[in-house]
């Protein structure tokens, strides 16, 4: 596989305490959300393989990104300012999967990276973008993308064929 | 090995990058300090086993305890403000130690760390807590600690009598 043809992985963190004492940046991950997420991290490792992981500072999302390196033998997290849960965050996640491409997974929130998806992909989303989920893209030589698969936690993987 | 006799470890994070375009809280492990870590956290585990894990909400730290959870089969990485690096924190670490005991980690920061091993020991250290060193504590039953050993990566674990 070269690493043109890698996707570009969306993805949302795992599920989390409902509320911390240091507020929502602190927010950890639930153990059941850890044993989901670890779980279908090993999954996502069998589909492709990562050549970085970059994640938003917040504790749910770095825990996320953790256990992703862990499951596709990553040797480094990055963390990436456009990936806060900010107002137009969207637009700059969009721009850093454009920067960086094929082979980057981006861990982040929702709505922006539901909305980075719609943007990028240029149509509606077939489902929500649930907690944990992946979204993997392929980037064109356009700077465009198209979907090739959507994996959510417990449920089979998803191809364009299965979606429409 | 009952509850009683397992240790409390202080455990500071790991080589983090110098500096975040978001600052100090944002600073993530270098792929170095990851890989040495990840080794160091599997020696870590084979000389005990652990309850839990309580972190600092700073990036560097939150990978640190992630990396000691994969390594110790630990199913919940908790947040605590205790960690945080602030004036004082050392008796809030203290605090925390006491509070849960036998067979925790906490996982924070220097000076704080350093000085709330001093101020659990009451006497001073026989060498510095270098990046990703654990010191192992013994609880005793009128609330002090006395120190078990002491890992710091890439070295020989030292126990009490190596340390005089």
């Amino acid at each position: 596989m070269s690493a043109r043809e890698l996707p570009l992985l969306f993805i949302r963190h795992a599920v989390a305490e409902d509320s911390h004492v240091l507020g929502d940046e602190a927010r950890a991950l639930t153990p059941e959300g850890r044993a989901a997420f670890r779980h279908h991290a090993r999954k996502l490792a069998r589909l492709t393989p990562l050549r970085g992981i970059i994640t938003s500072p917040l504790v749910r999302a770095v825990q996320t990104a953790e256990l992703l390196a862990e499951a596709f033998g990553v040797s480094g997290v990055e963390v990436h300012p456009a990936l806060l849960p900010q107002r137009g965050a969207h637009k700059r996640i969009v721009d850093l999967g454009r920067e960086r491409g094929a082979g980057w997974a981006l861990v982040g929130h929702n709505p922006s990276l539901e909305r980075a998806a719609i943007r990028a992909l240029e149509h509606e989303l077939p489902d929500k973008l649930r907690k944990g989920a992946a979204l993997a893209l392929h980037p064109l030589k356009n700077g465009g993308f198209t979907l090739a698969w959507w994996a959510t936690p417990g449920k089979p993987v998803k191809r364009p064929g299965d979606l429409r």
